[in-house]
């Protein structure tokens, strides 16, 4: 079914979401949490980043989270990389995709990964070489996610030009897919339309995806608004899980089950089974009994007589 | 501002989100509402249902609430009408605009308005005869607000063919402006535009407007589509209003200041200014302690450097 209308959702709550929670979800639950998601339907899932466990304890489980994964059939399991030691840990494994994270803010890269973003692109053309060095080394996609692409809690709203100088930068160096990332909900569905335009004119083939979070309530909206520029990968997190508990104005990504049924909706096939999805919710609320969760079709359920696309 | 960019937002908090509230605002925090809101700069306002008061008492005060609103400079002040009876009130008072109710639903309109839609039609006519009457009567601005026109929960989907049909009637007969309601939450974004499309093929150079709900959180990604049809009114609700504290699955309208943002942000002036419309919420909370307000602006705040589109 998600052949046929192409879209595909990508949870990313395992990653995104945990990175922000401190309590340390039990590695069984986020075995139940993927084994529940691939079997409700969803095809690819950010299962951990490759981060320093001292940094993000959260992660430290990620070989064996990884490994699982792996293990589950028709599930494209990915891993979030901050460098090229991310990369290594991930060949190591034999994961088939992932994405390295970058900033196209200065502060926010130096934040988040700790050095300037020409250092981050001078690494990513290190983990590029290890993905083309050849027979010994399993071949893996390559994404580049470009954080901060909208807006930037330090620096306000980021350049456009900037953004798409450095998505060029990223595909010519040899990115499989560019994924834009609104990090702290500063887009608004008419700077998604223009952006991603720009984005897709400037890396074609190369394909643009999108990563939303909801701060401000458009992650429908502006996942809708890069729909309609033929974006058909989208990022989103189960329950929007990854609102910090101590933050309560950071709320998460888009919520996956949300996301999920206005594509269905639209008669736009996910191949996702929207109640077993929402089931899924049960596993993460039972595991992390502290950590908010968001969303609405959870709550209203679906409309009467509703009929899924696929 | 409001005229550059034609958008016009209409708040319908004190009707549609007061009608299912049971607890009676005072009035005079209707009152206080209405003024902090036109001083915010919202330039219409949905104030009340000319129902009888024995089935909304919420309403019983509708003659104060008006009378109040009218004497407000740069405020089109507007009332909700069942029936003849309702626009003949609206009259005596000297209201220039009302919304005509009925919906597209046969099931729904007997549990909203307790006839069939053919009587409502006809009493439409009625309600033309009395805006064209002549020099004794005030003309009126005269909308035909159509419920239901995405899907129905005693029905289920609504058949977009009889929406245009029922459209074209109302327009016909002499409706000034067409509303498309979503009342329940059926609509996708989708669905939006492919209706706002034909409805507005069939009804122009009447224009329409969209009603959007929140039901399951794809309001803003709705109102996004409309606009991209060209539809360029709003109704909306502060803080949602309007989700029923005996039913948590009925959410209420779109938010007013979340949808105000996302147009600001486009760069779509609406005439609002954001922080001090946030401020209302502040009445509504402290008049009606029970009802739960929504909304993620009045959540996150506005993003670091934003500038408003006016």
């Amino acid at each position: 079914m998600t052949q046929a209308s192409g879209l595909r959702i990508r949870e990313v709550g395992l990653r995104d979401g945990l990175q922000n929670i401190a309590d340390f979800m039990p590695t069984a639950a986020k075995i139940a949490w993927i084994n529940a998601e691939a079997a409700a339907g969803v095809r690819e899932i950010e299962v951990c980043s490759f981060v320093p466990p001292k940094l993000i304890p959260q992660f430290s489980d990620a070989e064996a989270v990884v490994t699982h994964a792996l293990a589950l059939d028709a599930l494209t399991s990915v891993a979030l990389i901050p460098n090229l030691k991310g990369a290594e840990r991930g060949v190591a494994l034999g994961v088939a995709k992932m994405v390295f994270v970058l900033s196209v803010s200065e502060s926010h890269n130096q934040a988040n990964v700790r050095r300037s973003t020409d250092e981050s692109v001078a690494d990513f053309g290190r983990i590029v070489a290890l993905r083309d060095a050849g027979p010994d080394v399993p071949r893996f996609v390559l994404s580049a996610a470009l954080s901060t692409s909208f807006g930037c809690t330090y620096e306000g709203r980021v350049d456009e030009g900037r953004v798409v100088e450095l998505a060029s930068e990223m595909a010519a160096r040899g990115a499989d897919e560019i994924v834009l990332g609104d990090t702290v909900g500063f887009a608004d569905p008419g700077h998604v339309r223009r952006l991603v335009r720009a984005v897709q004119g400037a890396v074609a083939p190369v394909a643009v995806a999108c990563h939303f979070h909801d701060t401000r309530g458009l992650g429908l909206a502006n996942a809708f608004a890069a729909y309609e520029e033929d974006v058909r990968e989208f990022d989103a997190s189960l329950g929007g899980l990854g609102g910090c508990p101590y933050a309560p104005k950071a709320t998460g990504n888009v919520v996956t089950e949300d996301l999920a049924f206005m594509f269905e909706a639209m008669g736009v096939a996910t191949g996702i089974d929207l109640d077993a999805l929402v089931k899924v919710r049960e596993i993460v609320a039972a595991a992390l009994p502290n950590a908010p969760l968001y969303g609405s079709l959870s709550r209203a359920g679906l409309p009467k007589g509703f009929t899924a696309a696929g």
